[in-house]
């Protein structure tokens, strides 16, 4: 089934393998005239749920970014798959991939070279001797700027999260430093896969979609978790067993930790099932504490069945403040936020006071370095002092300052704030709708395909057809076209075979509206509308049908 | 002005500098909340004129490509800028930059090095001496896979236009093998500019939307050309001079060369205003022979004038069949187009044909190549024929095939077709229509800022306020707030400070209207409706504001 969808797929223009004149190159896909009009609808309504429902502020920022950020954020360390090369033909293989073990993905390279070794692995493609795996970093490198002075090491981002990170001052003003708000980006990551297969499962280049939503720590709850604490979800947590239960019940057993994250998870579960995901087919799995990402401190997948087994297409994790505080260290600026006291607070404090007047005399233009070098020392000190700055030493005698207590008034307290993170993969999801909606019914010996997509996600939204191409049916249907294409409705125009023919075309690319002209529609204009899944046809007027459409395309997303 | 401008754009969220807590990085902005949304308005909008105006197929290819790919787009080659180095201080320049010539950027490394030396060009930063000019590929390169047998050399698109070429088969399969068709796509393009300035008119990493428009090169034409015909525009012909005309006066004297080059002139020209370009800043210049890129043989860029001089924003170009020419030749596919005959002809060829009977005992397994071999040398042969096959000779005696006339019937002729590209710079028109639609009024002794942004591409549709946030008109501004974005129109809600000064903060960003919920709202549910560029108000029912917007928003785009 898995071949024939994807060969219907490359014909009629959702998916075309990248580069293919040149042989093409795995992990890289083309998304046909179909697929890039299907993704853009995925994405579309993914905005709906997270930027117009939930009032999240979308970024765009570069794929490319220097080598800072990754080291702060980790990547630069432990973005790695552990790679095995065979000594006989080159090729390279994750290691983990190769051995029978569970959970292979969590050894390390001196446990899975023992296991490869134990299983007597050998190179899947010529039989011959494997090396000891390696850490091989999955990130794209490459240089940015001219050679020499202006030249940094650069790196393809492995996910759109870091921006939202680095961009925190700038979205907690834009949010009116508001707590809990978040942040979204929709764009691509890079994966350079070691050996990837499982075509748009695994590709070096993704389309993703992340939200980054930043809590007080004290307060991981969500106000509208209401409007999902009803949806039965199953659930895989890492304790064992499997679960159907609400996901308030889930939160009040603690099977899932915050309602912050639970909320994320019951609206992946709408926005899956308003995309085409089957719900039967649906779960979300708790990660293993040693499957986490290093960044995460619990994670749930949204994982979907297909002809590959269970896939994981959705993210959901708590990212706590790992990402903040590394910025914070490896930037040096601060990235808190404000939990401001309901009145203002006289709180007494102990502080070093340098007497300027003396510091001045002793160390002239120095004198301010060496204050603030002192009083960042704390209040507790004595005596005579010896503080550097900029790498010099300076004795400051026990005269030249003093430790007092003060009172101030202080409007709140900093901190760090929390991140949650679901993390959408576009390109998993488009495929799951695909496989999820497609069928094959065999009617006269010949099988008939048929692609159910939901109105709202399909790519080309109504057939336009004259009964036949002649006596102004053709004009008409071809005006019909124009006018819903300029009404913001992909239509599509065809004139070419059987009525029954037109229609199995569209059926099989998920179209699920097909307005036909015919002789009446001269005299009354009026037309048919055949609706694709309950193959029902209705005459309308020709001035409702784009009302009509509309209201079948967004009615009853959110 | 300029830096006023710069200085609300960030302040208010269109673009915050990249990587800013790390120092920043040259050539790469992030879009911010409000950039973001402006940014995928104006997308919107071209895609409106593009995809369902014209019926071009947009895809969506990779930003990684392997090498192949520029081998044979000639970008390998001649994608370079000329730099120079500091001999003291490392800095480096693009050196045409440097220079006082006239079209410095098309000298030679020889030539701006004597320029350099006749002018006495030192270093700009420090003085020092520079280095002779020497070509720096501005492409970023990368390694596509694990290193060894499996990598591959890779480099980021410099355009989105290639993949739309190597397609083509897929495309014209698409279009049922019929010209002309078009094929867009909207993505990210990757510069690595030596030196660059000027915010987000010279980026490393930048957005852009192309077309390419296979024709019949005996065919350039266009259909739709008589509706632009009576657009009038400013031109800059190569040959000199500045002219007023319409488009069908500029192609009937022969100024701009072809009917289809033309029409993509009076789109773009539509829609650039469109869009909120200022018809005064805008013209069309024709490149210089010398001026145009490796692929094109003539283009015509339309130009905008900003605070920074007149800049590029679109070029439009006939890359005649170079393209496809070149990736036929690289790739040895077929990247042709059947002109079909009105009716098959019968046509006498003179061919090789083998005698299998007699190649099959002589050269076994190999006969087939052998024979294709053969056949590929052509009817001029005569005698015994030595042909070589995967690098091995074979000697074909006399007998063992005959060269003869045969008839044969084709259907048509294959050609390769001609392409013509507009391609638009998305960051360079945002930031001009920011520039062209900001403005300052003096007011009470205070600057007051307004973004004249046409609705449709205004970021915030619509600000909803409570008069006072109390007695219910807080709760009842919230639901319209939330019924505005269910319904897919960005809205804002602000009850803070008085509604002057949310007025004003809606002007800044352009936002096109405001609500306002007040006492006589609780009573019959009308609001106030306030129109920025007028500050007209009118009072309407609450279950009309969403359709009077939704109208202003799509109202007589195409």
């Amino acid at each position: 089934m898995r071949d024939r969808l994807l060969a219907m797929a490359k014909r009629r223009g959702f998916i075309w393998p990248a580069f293919d004149i040149y042989g093409g190159l795995r992990g890289f896909y083309d998304y046909g005239p179909l697929g890039s009009e299907l993704k853009r609808n995925i994405i579309n309504l993914w905005r709906k749920y997270y930027v117009l429902g939930e009032g999240f502020a979308e970024i765009d920022s570069p794929n490319l970014s220097p080598e800072d950020v990754f080291r702060a954020s980790g990547h630069l360390d432990k973005f790695k798959d552990l790679m095995t090369v065979c000594t006989s033909c080159g090729a390279a293989f994750r290691a983990d991939k190769l051995v029978k073990t569970e959970n292979a993905d969590s050894l390390s390279a001196d446990e899975l070279w023992e296991e490869m070794k134990r299983e007597g692995v050998k190179c899947p493609e010529c039989g011959g001797e494997l090396t000891k795996p390696e850490p091989f970093n999955l990130m794209f490198g490459t240089h940015i700027g001219p050679k020499g002075k202006g030249e940094r090491a650069g790196y393809l981002r492995p996910e759109t999260a870091q921006a939202m990170f680095m961009d925190f001052q700038y979205l907690y003003r834009y949010f009116r430093e508001k707590l809990p708000f978040g942040a979204v980006q929709i764009g691509k990551g890079f994966r350079n896969e070691i050996s990837p297969r499982q075509g748009l499962i695994r590709l070096r280049e993704f389309n993703m979609a992340e939200a980054e939503i930043f809590f007080d720590p004290e307060e991981k709850d969500w106000p509208g978790f209401e409007k999902v604490s009803d949806e039965n979800v199953r659930l895989i947590p890492n304790t064992g067993g499997e679960l159907l239960m609400s996901i308030g019940e889930a939160v009040q057993k603690g099977i899932i930790r915050s309602r912050a994250l639970s909320y994320f998870l019951g609206i992946t579960k709408k926005f899956l099932l308003d995309a085409g995901i089957d719900e039967g087919k649906l779960r979300f799995r708790e990660h293993l504490r040693d499957e986490m990402a290093h960044y995460a401190d619990d994670c749930w997948d949204a994982e979907v069945l297909l002809s590959y087994g269970w896939v994981e297409v959705v993210g959901i994790a708590d990212r706590t403040d790992y990402d903040l505080s590394r910025h914070m260290e490896y930037s040096g600026e601060n990235l808190k936020a404000l939990r401001k006291y309901p009145e203002t607070r006289e709180i007494e404090v102990t502080e070093v006071i340098p007497d300027y007047g003396k510091l001045g005399p002793l160390f002239k233009k120095d004198a301010k370095k060496v204050a603030e070098a002192l009083i960042s020392l704390g209040p507790d000190i004595a005596g005579d002092i010896t503080v550097s700055a900029d790498g010099k030493e300076y004795t400051v005698p026990e005269s030249a300052y003093r430790v007092e207590k003060v009172k101030k008034k202080v409007s709140g307290e900093e901190f760090i704030p929390h991140v949650i993170e679901p993390s959408y993969g576009i390109d998993r999801i488009l495929y799951a709708v695909l496989e999820h909606n497609y069928k094959e019914v065999i009617d006269d010996g010949e099988t008939y395909r048929i692609l159910s997509l939901p109105a709202r996600i399909a790519p080309i939204k109504a057939g336009v057809f004259p009964l036949m191409a002649k006596e102004g049916m053709d004009k008409k249907a071809m005006e019909i076209y124009e006018m819903l294409r300029n009404e913001g409705i992909n239509a599509f125009y065809d004139h070419s075979g059987s009525i029954g023919r037109r229609y199995a075309r569209m059926d099989e690319i998920g179209t699920p509206f097909c307005i036909t002209v015919d002789y009446q529609t001269l005299e009354d204009d009026t037309v048919t509308m055949r609706n694709r899944e309950d193959k029902r046809q209705e005459r309308i007027p020709v001035k409702e049908i784009a009302k009509k459409i509309a209201d079948r395309i967004d009615g009853g997303i959110l």
